[in-house]
């Protein structure tokens, strides 16, 4: 068995103990500078306080400053920061990784590359880390939360990278009965469609307080309005996966993932409250304090496609619920969803 | 304005009323024998019964008596029979359809062909008219539940037919500020798409009464399993339609099709009682009296499916979760989703 340290006590990261410690690995969780008191409460009594788990008997847990004692014999880093803490979590600890230890990272996003251009984690990390330092960095996409994966419920995803004997290998260290992996080295793909079902699930949503607003909140829901938009969003998605470079096959992750957090907390809710009528300022007074990577990924892949655009690179129309969003959140234009520009001739 | 003649009573045909109705065309509404007493309530007080819906003022009921009378000067025909009317419809309805009278129908399904072969319902129909006539068979593709047309909620859909000129009238005769029409001349790929929607939302129905069984009826919903569904059934859906010939582009409207049909009422309905555990028998017994599309259509396709396999034309392992179903309704066997079988090695 193995020894498997996770950084970044996150919700997402902590919940992979399960399965780690369910195939009998050793489990070390290390919490960044913001995860002081999720580690002091696992240490204290072994209960995560944002997970709002028990985490399975045995899992250590290491205050930032314990990392290099975490790392010390470690087969296995497991990424748990969101898409805020990548320049840290490279920064960081990164640096303090051996070349012979493979990472996982949950997080999900894509940052910004020079000229318009959309990188995923694996490979800004490793530019960030320049040429005199090369790890294999591996990445999980696909429909997972921490809350279902933490109950041991069915949950598929999969492991990208460029090494397939390597995801295999990391595959064979995690999969259980209920965590079923898929592997894929269309690292691209597989990140664009994860990390865009963000911004798209928000879209989503917007349905959802738009009926509340015309009949009433507590009204049936709607699923034609919903419908038509999670349409049109996997027609975006797989539009951007495809000028981006990544895989068809990699779609149905995001796909996937866009349904299950169409259902998840944070971007439904903002999705709602703007649905509702709410500016995008007053509707994240409501949601204080919540990190939102939907608004992130939004602004910047709606950055992106148009610089592409102005570049010749795509047509603008090609994208009408993207930049709907996208004048919602960076322009606080009103919820006004363009349906017409979802309807198409094809001959 | 126009004359639309609506052959079918049910739901949908009936729903189809609204957009007619407000862009000022004449509706009548004719039933088929099935729908005596909902056309005798509409022509006494304009109430449908099953829709549960006022219809719009002015639109006329005839009993199928009257159909010639209904026919009478019409300007576009709606076929509004399920599945299990096209045999009927083509029969009895489409020979009193002069030729130059377009035909529309809402009839989502696929007819068996010689060989194992697929076929969309307008081919099948022009199929059985044989050589001495020949009519513009046209049909509606998408997600859009009657009810929420009939509350003319913004719904998403997508005319197909052979003629690009018929398909942009017929938008324009229906087309209004809540009802949004794409148009395509790839029948097989929507028609296709549009039935196996509802095959797979009994698959991804599943996982609801799975967890009941194993948490307990009304615990909280369990989206990562319903996640890994959607996104198995993507997949196969996206197989499938490429198997058969359909184009790429027509994938997304049977996948928001299978959106909004998980949350729509018998086809959820069913698989929830089959993943708590009941045999299909059982199910069957519970849901007494309802008409069942998504046995009908995945019973077709599987058994098409087996066939083209046996030919060499397909690998039935491609298509797990539409066999795993097929085994719970034609075999009886219980719930046990194949989940590693939805796990893939992309290289």
């Amino acid at each position: 068995m193995s020894i498997i340290t996770v950084v970044g006590a996150g919700m997402m990261g902590s919940a992979l103990s399960m399965p780690a410690h369910d195939n009998g690995h050793t489990v070390r969780l290390v919490g960044t500078h913001l995860d002081r008191e999720i580690i002091a409460s696992i240490k204290e009594c072994g209960f995560h306080p944002t997970l709002k788990r028990q985490l399975p008997p045995g899992v250590e847990a290491f205050q930032i400053e314990e990392l290099e004692a975490a790392l010390e014999g470690a087969d296995l880093v497991i990424g748990g920061v969101s898409s805020f803490g990548v320049e840290w979590f490279t920064q960081h600890v990164l640096p303090k990784i051996p070349s012979h230890l493979p990472v996982l990272s949950v997080t999900k996003g894509l940052a910004e590359g020079p000229g318009g251009r959309l990188v995923p984690f694996p490979h800004y990390m490793q530019a960030k880390l320049g040429q005199g330092k090369s790890l294999s960095l591996n990445a999980i996409g696909g429909p997972c939360t921490s809350y279902e994966l933490a109950d041991r419920r069915h949950s598929a995803v999969c492991f990208c990278g460029e090494d397939s004997e390597i995801l295999e290998r990391l595959k064979g260290m995690l999969e259980t009965a209920y965590y079923h992996i898929s592997t894929s080295t269309d690292v691209m793909g597989v990140e664009a469609a994860v990390a865009l079902k963000n911004a798209y699930a928000l879209s989503v949503s917007l349905a959802i307080g738009l009926i509340e607003r015309e009949e009433g909140v507590g009204c049936q829901e709607a699923y034609n309005p919903q419908a038509a938009l999670f349409g049109q969003a996997m027609r975006e998605m797989a539009a951007l996966v495809h000028l981006l470079g990544g895989r068809e096959e990699s779609v149905a992750f995001g796909v996937g993932d866009l349904y299950v957090t169409i259902f998840g907390g944070r971007t439904r809710r903002l999705g709602t409250l703007l649905g509702r009528g709410l500016s995008f300022e007053e509707a994240l007074a409501e949601l204080e304090g919540v990190t939102l990577e939907s608004v992130a990924i939004t602004k910047v892949v709606a950055k992106a496609v148009r610089t592409q655009a102005q570049q010749g690179l795509l047509r603008l129309g090609d994208f009408p619920l993207l930049m709907h969003v996208d004048e919602i959140i960076s322009q606080g234009k009103p919820v006004n969803i363009p349906w017409k520009a979802f309807t198409y001739s094809f001959r």
